[in-house]
């Protein structure tokens, strides 16, 4: 098969499974170099990756390298995608792009001006269950889409400092669920309704975050939405999602590890959902690589683009605000206060 | 066994049904009298009742007749109430009270004084499947109530005359699922927000109502909960409930005719949801009839009661009025408004 | 509603259970008499039953009952089922007629020149899940039947004097599922074959019986089937029916209680099925009387009839002579052997 | 990682499936050789497989590879094994080792006396679903084991002409059923009975073979087994397995490629199964060759050897004559038979 040369910046716990996902499930991709600041050299190695180094430059000004996939910290992800486009490479970006609209514009105009194929991190769109549910929703089965839930739970809350430089629920959580709603709808949200509160650990309030939300959406095309999320689901990372139309319903379960049914005295018992978004989304998480390559080599469209890692990060400044001021806030009317300006 | 005589005032569909489960699967009752403005005699006689009338005299004046079953239309209930009351009768009364929290208070009143046992039609609360998850709930299985999401859509949109005297989607139908929250969670609506639309059909926008709807309800006891709504499910009637808390989920599923299953070339089948509250419900409207002559019995309090029909139709005002504001509502702010106060 | 004059003979457990589902749940009977050896008064008379007596004379002899329900001990089935056709009534007989083939070809012969309706008690012929996936078959949907399956697990092992009059594992248990078989298939079973053993409790060994089993059957139609079975499933009443054709498969699940789901970090918990025949089949024992009324109005056939109790028992005789001699026996070789004739 | 260099001698479509996996997602093992008499040149080039050739001999004369898979026609299975074990190479092998006992047992032999290690492709022993079963039953969830349900059918009838070179069902297709049933028993099978027929395609009764089998097994702990087969359920690969024990239930149902469900007027659709072994066991067929080589290594035991190969085709023996002389056999009479022996 005729590989395409890729580099990888950032190699932490995404890093590393991306890489390696590239390595091992990938056929199209051969990665050359992978850089990262605290590079695990024994990893690298026992991959194979001929090029190892703490310097980003070993993937950026390799002409050999043709596509970059960027998983360092999310800080420095718009930056990263400047300078790759800037060397004429194409980019998977881990969300977020950033957390700020106008930087994401930004980087859509430099992705834009380079001609460069630019796809963002949002593995929910290259998962099986989600794809199959959205054949269903475009082949007419459901009709008219009325009303979309979505249930995102994690297993576990994260380490609070990982909540302080998170970006909090709404940008680092929930924006999967914007994504979500965005892609299954194919409309886009206009207005944003957001409840939430701290009632898994009061240390992540401590931290001036919530933990605990339910998301109404008003989208384009009339119908509605409503997601809820918490930091912790003991059972399991509980990923449910549903579409609701005139003429039926098609929704995509919790999968599990095992299909496992054991019964005694003390019930039917089946196994818990996933224990996190690594197991859960495996396939979409090589699904998501191999459409971005596939992309690269002219076959396809990418999986999500700038313009909706744009759309996400936008209604999660709406969601932030409709928390802040406690009613419902227009992602129009978000985006002129983001810019600072005056909101009738 | 030692029967209590009952009387039965109102026999249209929902007053039949009442009826035929009090004669044939309540043995605590002996329905003496029914009473209905257009009494289907043929009926009557046949299930064996011996007075039959278009008056409601011959079970109100009747001193045999220990409770009455109030299944008029809906505009009588308070009214009616009263009247029972007055003699001296038990009362179980198909909800809604009324429409006005005022006119309740009174009927509330108007029983406390008469020393009446006054149960409200909110089926739910004895439905075994429900009864069942808040079983777990108490028990503390999943520790503290973060998320309650309840989804209630009925299988067919409903006649536009029925519409335009029910008191709009909010009293008629989300009506109870306020009741439901109230119950599955032991703690009050503080706050609610409505969003909805007319998606289903134009003549119930035509008719001055809405057919969808998302409601978010804020609870004193810091949890959240989540509402979805639609008039029309053409797979069925769909009723799904989950509690979510610190240590753990509880749900009740659909329930079907029949666990039948079809696998061939066109998928794995099975029966869609039942169609519609008289076959979903059955055992709780049983039940609900034995717990309200439990209670007339002093055997123990009855289902639901006039406070719980007071604090549904508070949260249905804040609903109403959430909507056509299109923002969140505070209840004491509905209910002073309700009353024509200032609400700053 | 003009109704039926029923008679009771027998009001042991299952006598109750026929009885009160009688008074309560069927509106097309009244229940004039009730006789029983060690009669419950008290019970009889909370079911407002005019005649109750010990004597059975009551209730056959009485010109205005029309119909009998059978449900005295089983060794005294067929002489009662003579004497009801004798005195010119129908017959509702529980399960078993009795154990020998001869004797139920007699009660055969006798029903048919008294020109009576005679149903007996299989009641799974009257479950609504079973119905449904009859019509499944019967509607081609699965095409030509190739396998059947049956599990019929009773949650606990029955006391040891019952095992000791029960006839055997075969003849009380199994013989439903040989009905099972034949009602499902539409075919008669040629040639049984049953391995078992004593699993679950020695002292069922000791009393002469077998409390496992498995059976596998041919019929006529080339079709196959196989029962599995055990005395005790400690999580319930296990139930289940899968019927496999050309064209696909359709099956019937348990049933429970309630749909309640709790998910916790122990596992995603359902609850067991039913704890017994009465709660699993509550509507099948319920449907069957009604549809035997409706046969002794002229409405329709019986559900099972007496020559759906000979082929049971047939089976049965052969599934005890395949176990005992451990090898396939063909039912008219069982048919002859049972009848002291020598098999080639 | 310090990878086992491997060859795979048969490039056939189960062939072609190992090679795949071997290279995308068995880190632990290096391709260095293919041999198949009709090799697919361009498919082996993708692959980077360094050496390619029609000729064996690149395979088992070359003194780096250390670990030889087997996947040539069935028919040669035992001498390549022979030959590879003469060349010190450790082997994995494609089911079936050979259809006749003794050949089996010189397999052993020559294995055992070059002490290499070798696997047979019972895949289902590496099932995350199954193990996950085991696991239940050898942790005593379950209490003592009383009987096993096997359903195993494929989507498909097999063209005639593997079904004429198959073995037969009992040797092709129910052999995987019997070392499932010997796993989860962790017992011996002592005696069989098999019943059959030409339920699918009158042409497979036309190649001296039959498509549909009930069989029913005795084990030598006293538990009871039974296996019901199609060479064709239209809905997909059915593969369910269900173990019954004197403390409750552990089952495992089949796997979907998708959770969608779809509500409508029709019913709630789920996905039908898997299209057959190669998607259902995917997970599977890349864990056996893990153990396989973990195996070479010396971490661990083989998933299954060829006494567990030679005891399954034992059953199958005693399943072809059972099935041919219609009565159990006991499979100590079966391997008598098998060598030309009198049974007594």
């Amino acid at each position: 098969m005729n590989q395409t040369t890729v580099g990888v910046i950032g190699a932490g716990r995404i890093g590393k499974m991306h890489t390696e996902n590239l390595v091992h499930a990938v056929p199209e991709a051969f990665v050359k170099a992978v850089a990262s600041p605290h590079l695990d050299e024994d990893w690298a190695e026992s991959l194979s990756i001929p090029v190892r180094s703490i310097d980003n430059a070993v993937v950026l000004d390799d002409p050999e390298i043709e596509a970059v996939v960027i998983t360092a910290s999310s800080g420095r992800h718009a930056e990263l995608i400047r300078q790759a486009a800037a060397a004429g490479k194409h980019v998977f970006c881990e969300k977020p792009v950033a957390f700020e609209p106008d930087t994401i514009e930004e980087v859509v105009q430099a992705a834009r001006k380079a001609g460069i194929k630019l796809q963002v991190g949002f593995n929910r769109r290259s998962d099986p269950s989600l794809l199959d549910l959205m054949e269903a929703v475009r082949s007419g089965q459901i009709g008219d889409v009325h009303t979309i839930r979505v249930t995102n739970r994690d297993p576990k809350a994260p380490p609070i400092d990982f909540v302080k430089r998170s970006g909090g629920l709404f940008f680092d959580f929930v924006i999967h669920d914007f994504d979500t709603v965005r892609f299954l709808s194919g409309s886009e949200i206009v207005e944003v309704y957001a409840v939430g509160g701290v009632l898994v650990d009061p240390a992540i309030g401590a931290a001036g975050d919530i933990d605990t939300a339910v998301v109404t959406l008003r989208l384009a095309n009339g119908a509605l939405a409503v997601i809820d999320n918490s930091r912790q689901a003991v059972y399991g990372y509980d990923q449910r999602f549903e579409v609701f139309g005139s003429a039926g319903s098609v929704a995509v379960d919790n999968t599990t590890p095992s299909t496992r049914v054991v019964s005694t005295t003390g019930g039917v018992v089946r196994r818990t959902p996933h224990d996190g978004f690594v197991s859960r989304y495996r396939e979409a998480f090589i699904a998501e690589l191999r459409t971005f390559l596939g992309a690269v080599r002219g076959e396809g469209p990418v999986a999500a683009d700038a313009e909706d890692a744009l759309a996400a990060v936008r209604a999660a400044v709406a969601a932030r605000e409709s928390f802040q001021q406690q009613r419902p806030v227009r992602l129009d009317a978000a985006a002129s206060a983001a810019k600072g300006e005056t909101v009738s």
